[in-house]
């Protein structure tokens, strides 16, 4: 995937979350130059090559220092999760707004040459828009985060417009796969865990929830593919999704299918939830020639082998 | 204009600048309960009327003392201006993102039935855009005043999708009309005061960039109306302007024709500047009943008049 006749500097801020220890793992293992930027990970394993500062995102000296000679920034990290980020806004936009318009001064200032924002596929669009959803359409988030990701966005398109900064905004569905945290924001890993621990899948609402699900490799694939944007013509907004759209329910049975069983607990719907996210991934196809390559019930069970292994690993 | 069974209690934020005082002294006049809250006016006649708190729109204490019983809200204030504002979007965001996201919060803590907050047509689309502009169009901003507003609209918005406060957005244009200053953003009354001092018009660029210019009575009149919608279902964010583009070459030469005679000093172009912004105005006729009642030859006459005796009565 990475053009080999040069080594590149890499910074992945976010470095211990699911996809930035995800990313640090592929770009080391492919020989790049990789400091790892956030909290401590929690599965070190594949990550003893990259440089590691262990430290917060609005701590701009430790960001600087980080910093050094890279050419790719990767900002995956945020504070807030979705589904809480509507308790406390003014938070949200104090650590993640103003804490990434600091990066981009920074990036700026330092001379990088591109910096992947990774935003989200799941809230910038909000409910009603049309499905799959193309990058172009209106924005209508119900939530903080997407709030603060949008507004991002546009921070990010003004450095382009005025040729301060080049940036390729990614927004991500729902990634899955090996190395994400049970009790994190990803619902697969969530039941996975429930049913490797004997106990029911849980289900927010009625289970007809529907969302785009995107295996974590495939996740990574675009990542380096927009560090390779090079036209400055082109887009800098893309989503990055399977383009298929599963209800929660369908994900259980799936999930089952693996497991052999699954038995439901329901739980109360959030009112956070848009009842259908499904991606558009058209404009990645034609402008980063990235395209998902993971089957879905291949990866499932990929994922669902890396967290039987954990679990037995622990026991 | 105001239906006069009830006499309302408002609390006019920004109530020191150009759309603010114009909006104190309408409801004053007939009768109006009026909390001003802002910096001191440059012009104080006809603001008797109003209880008068003149303090910092940060200072949360005053602005939860000014808001006692207000059942209309209006926010006509911004710490920066558009054309300055990408210098320092940090302070931007501090001040009038973050300021605005805790008026919400004492919005809903007060009980307010609702918040009229005026945003800005000319920044919030940015170039490339359909023209007249509607509503529903892509937002590219490409300057941080126009992403601040979009980021308050869509926190507003949230508001009103969970049923927490009800809230109207104004996409105002360039207003222009008595009580402008000649050293703010408007380039009309600007350009009135180089001719009435025997200067010459300055012009940034060639004079080719178009506006949607607004007489102030037609804001104000909008201002009001937002005030009255009570259909839930209907949109919240209005365009308010004339519909109609102008050049600055031709603002110019119908000043001139006012004055008798123009002088033209050129200056370079910034780079905030989109080259054409007119409003399509049609939602908010449609669902407000409003439409700009100002002959744009009157309204300017009306301007010049104001500008000159204001000159007069100085010397």
């Amino acid at each position: 995937m990475i053009k080999k006749q040069h080594v590149g500097r890499w910074l992945v801020i976010g470095a211990g979350g699911f996809i930035g220890s995800s990313l640090c793992r592929k770009l080391t293992k492919e020989g790049e130059i990789v400091t790892a930027f956030g909290r401590k990970p929690k599965f070190p394993e594949g990550l003893e090559d990259c440089r590691w500062i262990v430290d917060d995102f609005l701590n701009e000296k430790a960001l600087s220092n980080a910093m050094e000679e890279a050419e790719f920034v990767v900002h995956a990290l945020s504070t807030v999760k979705p589904a809480k980020s509507n308790e406390s806004p003014i938070i949200d936009v104090k650590e993640n707004l103003i804490g990434t318009l600091k990066l981009i001064e920074l990036c700026k200032a330092k001379g990088v040459k591109k910096l992947i924002f990774l935003s989200s596929g799941g809230t910038v669009y909000g409910p009603g828009v049309p499905v799959p959803t193309p990058e172009d359409c209106a924005h209508e988030p119900i939530c903080s985060y997407g709030v603060v990701k949008l507004a991002i966005e546009k921070y990010l398109a003004i450095q382009q417009y005025q040729g301060l900064l080049d940036s390729v905004v990614l927004r991500v569905s729902n990634p899955y796969g090996p190395y994400q945290l049970a009790h994190g924001q990803g619902v697969i890993a969530a039941v996975i865990e429930r049913l490797l621990a004997n106990k029911p899948a849980e289900i927010w609402g009625d289970g007809s929830v529907i969302r785009d699900y995107i295996f974590i490799d495939d996740v990574i694939d675009a990542i380096i593919a927009a560090t390779q944007l090079v036209d400055h013509h082109a887009p800098r907004i893309f989503n990055i999704g399977s383009g298929v759209g599963r209800s929660l329910n369908m994900v259980i049975d799936s999930i089952a299918e693996i497991h052999g069983k699954a038995d439901i607990q329901r739980l109360p719907g959030r009112i956070v939830d848009v009842p259908v996210s499904i991606l558009d991934i058209q404009r990645a196809n034609r402008v980063l020639h990235w395209h998902p390559r993971t089957d879905w019930m291949n990866g499932l069970a990929t994922a669902y082998e890396w967290q039987k292994q954990v679990r037995l690993s622990k026991s």
